[in-house]
């Protein structure tokens, strides 16, 4: 069940520098697959700060409930991540089986239970042998590294045909503070959140609080703002912990304005991780960006870009590198959200293909189909309504979606 | 672009009945189609009552806009659709064409512009030149006959694979009434309502209010319960008419005993309709009806069926004859409904899969798979909250449905 690289993958790939506080270690658990790593482990020093989004879904995996109840405690030691089966769905089991693993890793870091986290992937419904963790953790442990990470990104893919990094770092009075993340995701992909985990670390000092803080607006214009399928997977987990290492003074309020600054750089790697999910799209071979303006509200904006974006019919259209923007006004049209049609705009790039609620008297059809072309779609709807904006990423919907997801048989 | 007709069209048509005081004819326009009919002009007898339920797109077409003024006048003598341009996204242009339309039936048939209603079905966004229907029109007008149905039903497709009608009849006091219907939809079929075209006629003599208020539980039932692709169009119209022709007394309230057993009949027809037009979803080859049970209300199970009906994930994996329930707990969960996953129940047909939040300990693969390979799929999901139950109806998600609507060029 290989699947070719995206084409959409990233060219070149950047060199995430070390955390300081930061070791970790992956290895073959045999989980489900076979001849590649499946388990990350991540050791993290005394005094690490976390902060966390988990998935809004009613039917959230053990490991999520799990997390869910030690981020209330804002501390990590260390955290496990398995590919191959996402513990979601098995009952008793499950909660047995994440109990289970955090005892291994407890045992194996000498940490306590309550300040570790477990991040499961894959298959749901399966009930997870947390055994097969205590096979590799006490090895595991033996072999903390602070890098590289392109081999934690590796561990935690499924179906994901490129590992996913990204790295930001800012100066505090000269002093380097660095954020480095890595993530997976490929389908089962909508907000909220992005079917996918997310791990970030940095050296900052900060409170868990005011990270807590930071992090959710960052999720919404990153893990939340991007699409593949519309479907919103058990087990969306993002996570960010803090060693505090580097030497500055701790960020100890949201109004300390080093956290604006934190903030930005936080945001753009998580930006930087969502978009690297969305061009590993399952089938993907349009990268697109959806941006509503003039909406009553930013999230009526929002709203409405979601529906453009999730549309099965526009997805289409530009899998065909067909313009066609009939499909948007339909879309808008069923958002359920204010809009005037005969003030609609629509533009593909700067060609704006609609005006005033019909085709743009200048419409031009060659210059059109020729923007159609490019790998990267940038679909602008203007409503004219207020100054409401929102921008949603996706990508194209191609017969490489329907043979991932469809062309077997269990 | 003609394409292969749905494997799910029904093998057989039932004879539809003449319906007193309606009569039809068909013609070649040339709007869009070649060597085909694209216009269907109905008259109706004076007296004849409408009701209707339109699209709550917040961009309807022109079309859509004329109906809506219409109903409130409860009246109708014609009935003019046309096939190949939706007359939607046209600006000042739409508004002038459906006017001009409407004055040329008008002159045509003799009859009130205010009693004379239109549809319009194809391309979105370009104008529709409503001069064509001046050159059909007096010639269709001399050859009005109460039949062929099929020949109505044909003249209104568009991606359709096959003419869809339905008929029922009901006896009040050995007096036969018979409603009789035609619709059209394929794609851009969500609720609500269904992207489509539906025209239901009965000769019952029945008050416009209310017809009005037997139509819209019956569309809840039938056009509002399915999807396709989650796309709802510009266009939606469902449009019922009845020239009291039938010898029995009116009905003049809702609280009349007759007015229950017409409004079975007439949700027979639409929900026959509505499943005609799943069975020619673009690239169709499973018909599902996805039923939820034990909500916390029917609105709820309405909701939570919806997100499975409409997830790519759930409609791949039918489409590849898998029986991966995992994704059917994940569509439960991101419905932002109530939902206690260690309560869920998930069956296939007579075949429990997943029973208190975990798999069937008695789950046996061989037989499941087996299951998969009909053609009609029922999936089963019970809740354990309450006593809220809802079905909705949708087919499998293929590489039909891409080649159809995004293999190829503008």
């Amino acid at each position: 069940m290989a699947h070719p690289v995206s084409p959409l993958a990233p060219k070149t790939y950047p060199e995430l520098p070390d955390v300081a506080g930061v070791r970790f270690a992956t290895a073959e658990a045999g989980i489900k697959y076979k001849n590649r790593t499946d388990v990350l482990l991540v050791s993290m020093d005394e005094g690490t700060v976390i902060a966390g989004v988990l998935t809004r879904s009613r039917c959230p995996s053990a490991a999520v409930d799990w997390c869910r109840q030690n981020l209330g405690g804002g501390k990590a030691r260390a955290l496990l991540v398995n590919s191959g089966n996402a513990n979601a769905f098995t009952g008793q089991k499950g909660k047995a089986s994440v109990a289970l693993s955090a005892e291994i890793v407890s045992k194996a870091l000498g940490v306590a239970p309550s300040e570790i986290f477990l991040a499961s992937t894959g298959v749901i419904g399966e009930p997870l042998d947390a055994q097969k963790f205590a096979g590799v953790t006490a090895e595991m442990a033996t072999r903390l590294a602070p890098g590289p990470w392109m081999d934690a990104a590796k561990a935690i893919m499924t179906t994901d045909t490129f590992a996913k990094v990204a790295t930001a770092s800012v100066e505090f009075d000269g002093v380097p503070v660095v954020i480095s993340g890595i993530a997976k995701g490929s389908g089962m992909i909508a907000p909220d959140m992005a079917t996918m985990l997310s791990f970030v670390f940095t050296d900052a000092p900060i409170a868990a609080g005011v990270l807590q803080g930071l992090l959710q607006p960052a999720i919404d214009t990153s893990f939340n703002a991007v699409t593949v399928d519309s479907d919103t997977s058990t087990s969306d987990t993002c996570l960010v912990f803090a060693t505090g290492k580097a030497g500055i003074p701790a960020i100890n309020s949201a109004s300390d304005p080093r956290a604006e600054v934190f903030a930005e750089a936080l945001a753009d790697v998580l930006h930087e991780l969502a978009i690297h999910v969305v061009r590993d799209g399952e089938g993907a071979t349009k990268m697109v960006s959806v941006t509503v303006e003039g909406a009553e509200s930013d999230k009526s904006a929002f709203r409405i870009a979601q529906s453009i974006a999730n549309s099965p019919l526009v997805k289409t259209a530009i899998a065909g590198e067909d313009a066609n923007w009939g499909r948007i006004v339909m879309a808008v049209g069923k958002a359920g959200e204010p809009a005037d049609r005969d003030k609609l705009e629509i533009s593909f790039g700067d060609i704006r293909v609609a005006t005033q609620g019909e085709r743009d008297p200048a419409y031009d059809e060659a210059a059109t189909s020729a923007y159609m072309k490019n790998e990267e779609i940038e679909v602008r709807v203007g409503l004219g309504l207020g100054a409401g904006t929102a921008t949603v990423y996706t990508c194209d919907l191609t017969h490489g979606y329907i043979t991932i997801n469809g062309d077997y048989r269990s």
